[in-house]
């Protein structure tokens, strides 16, 4: 087992990645302070493993169970609601422990809920997505969409600990896994050459799932999101960075309707803009551009917008995103491979080029 | 003009207390950061004082307004969704500030808008009731109700400062005011014994809302508020003394149905009930009870819960409280006048006869 410390004074908290970690409560307990626990989960990864975690959580505990139904459009003060009824109806008191089984969106609207439910309780996160174990589990985000944009309601609120068990990327459908890989890659892009070269190297590997590479990829993953997590909790800064690809992969969510594009696959989209526009803004080099672009094909994953998104469009959506600032778009750049840096203003010349490059992204 | 400082680290704010402070811009401007600034009001304040109020935003700024319906009943999330929708339309960033201009209910859910707007931006509180003045704009609680009971979902979000213009008592109806009341007397009840001999001294003047009485007044209940608050911003222990009456109240106003007794109207009966539980537990004398309960009636408020409320009723809405811990019901109770503890363990026959008490509660 590999344990990677999240660093952020009196809310610090390990991040355990491992092999078979769900059906070891020794772990677990130490991290469960009261007596009450409820594990909330969806229809598609509770079947799956809901009964083995709560086979870990017994003992002298009431256990209790949320089934909320899968997928990104049920991430919303609907489903926050549901949740918080069923913690009333059960009891659930302030000392009562939140657990989220699942991927990005039971993470988020769990971590949510326990940020807000009596104005605060107890929470910890089983990632079972690799989007998940790699990015969103990790950091102390938590909230719900807005029919006008996603995450656009929430709280800074971090677990008690993080549990990665790799193995539960097996029952994950290929999709969801090169989803995942676009966090993967985005982290590698802003903060670590190396790795760049560590994935294209071991692809093969990653897409067999071999545990001793799986295991080291979410590990180095969870320390870069660690080193800037800590260095700014609440995203006054440098966190920001972590949002590559994020501006426009927003937009692409948005203008396709939650859940048509995976968030990892706009992302990834998003990313190629993003490098195609540092290219432009003449940070980042044509070689670069392309290694890039290639590595997000060579994922499995889309490497241009949707062609029914209009300049105009994503302009529109993109200044409604939470990171505007004084009525400005706000974006991370790649300046160079392995470093991102924020810009505040980007000439509207280019940025149009790269909204309109459709599938000549990256090809300068 | 007072001011009182709440000390709380780096979320330290000032609390200012005068007349005509709703006319005095100077006073407000350093605390907005931004560019932008939303007013939330309802439609009772915001007739009155929300355009005089706009006036002193001007200048550079975009001032934006939204009016909730009056009442404890839209203290809901569909209310805080409602103006986290206006303010979405309206292109709100994180460098937005907030301000509530109202009484509790306004400053609560503006309070709790500003805690998970965009995972959280600046707020101020105008409060324009006694009730707001004296107790809720002060200490960072925020948040909705639930249909199963008050503030269930919620944060601590401390403000940028609170303005506290005690003119706008003059427009208060006269059983809010009296409601406001019941807060004072519990401050004084639970922390400050000379406080009471001045209330019973001044009770006269401050039904007359004589100025400079009614600045002490606010002066002195933020004092203690904030002595408390400092101490424990969380409420992991000492705060909750601050909850006096709260667990037979909130039980009165969920059995009633919210808004049919005002919120002071039920903290006066509750806090009856807990100087009555006080005497049984022999820890209040029979002389303190019946001058607390003079004092009480003094004031307007009611002193008694409604009779259709059976023991029954109150154990099982109590319990459901989220001040509840292990199953069992927790109570501030006063150890003498002027001081309150908690209890965790109340001898069920003594809590029966409070219960069962009616109109002759502290006639020990």
């Amino acid at each position: 087992m590999e344990v990677v410390n999240l660093d952020l004074g009196a809310e610090s908290y390990p991040v355990y990645i491992g092999s078979g970690l769900m059906a070891d409560g020794a772990i677990l307990h130490p991290h469960i302070k009261g007596q009450q626990v409820c594990v909330v989960s969806n229809t598609t990864v509770g079947p799956i493993y809901g009964e083995k975690l709560r086979q870990q959580l017994g003992g002298d505990r009431a256990v209790d169970y949320i089934e909320l139904p899968d997928g990104e459009e049920y991430k919303t003060l609907d489903s926050l609601n549901k949740i918080i009824t069923h913690l009333l109806e059960n009891r659930h008191e302030r000392s009562t422990t939140l657990i989220a089984l699942g991927g990005g969106v039971v993470g988020d609207i769990t971590g949510f809920a326990a940020a807000c439910y009596l104005r605060g309780v107890n929470f910890l996160q089983f990632p079972t997505t690799l989007l998940a174990q790699v990015d969103s589990s990790v950091g102390g985000k938590t909230g719900v969409n807005h029919p006008l944009g996603k995450n656009l309601i929430g709280a800074f609120k971090q677990p008690e600990c993080v549990l990665i068990d790799i193995d539960t990327l097996t029952t994950l459908p290929d999709r969801e896994l090169r989803a995942g890989m676009a966090e993967v890659i985005k982290h590698a892009a802003i903060r670590d050459i190396e790795f760049i070269s560590w994935l294209e190297e071991n692809l093969d590997r990653i897409q067999s799932l071999e545990p001793v590479t799986m295991s080291a990829l979410v590990k180095r993953n969870c320390q870069i999101k660690a080193a800037i997590v800590s260095a700014d909790e609440k995203e006054k800064g440098t966190r920001a960075i972590l949002n590559l690809g994020h501006t426009f992969g927003h937009a692409i969510e948005n203008a396709m309707g939650y859940g048509v594009w995976l968030h990892g696959e706009a992302v990834a989209a998003g990313s190629v803009m993003a490098a195609d526009l540092s290219f432009r803004m003449g940070m980042l080099t044509s070689g670069e551009c392309k290694r890039f672009k290639a590595l997000i094909a060579a994922a499995g994953l889309p490497v241009c917008p949707p062609a029914e998104i209009t300049p105009e469009q994503f302009v529109d959506l993109m200044k409604m995103d939470k990171k505007a600032s004084g009525g400005e778009m706000r974006f991370v750049l790649l300046n160079g491979l392995g470093t991102a840096t924020l810009v505040d203003r980007v000439d509207s010349d280019l940025l149009r080029q790269t909204l309109s490059a459709g599938d000549t992204l990256c090809e300068c």
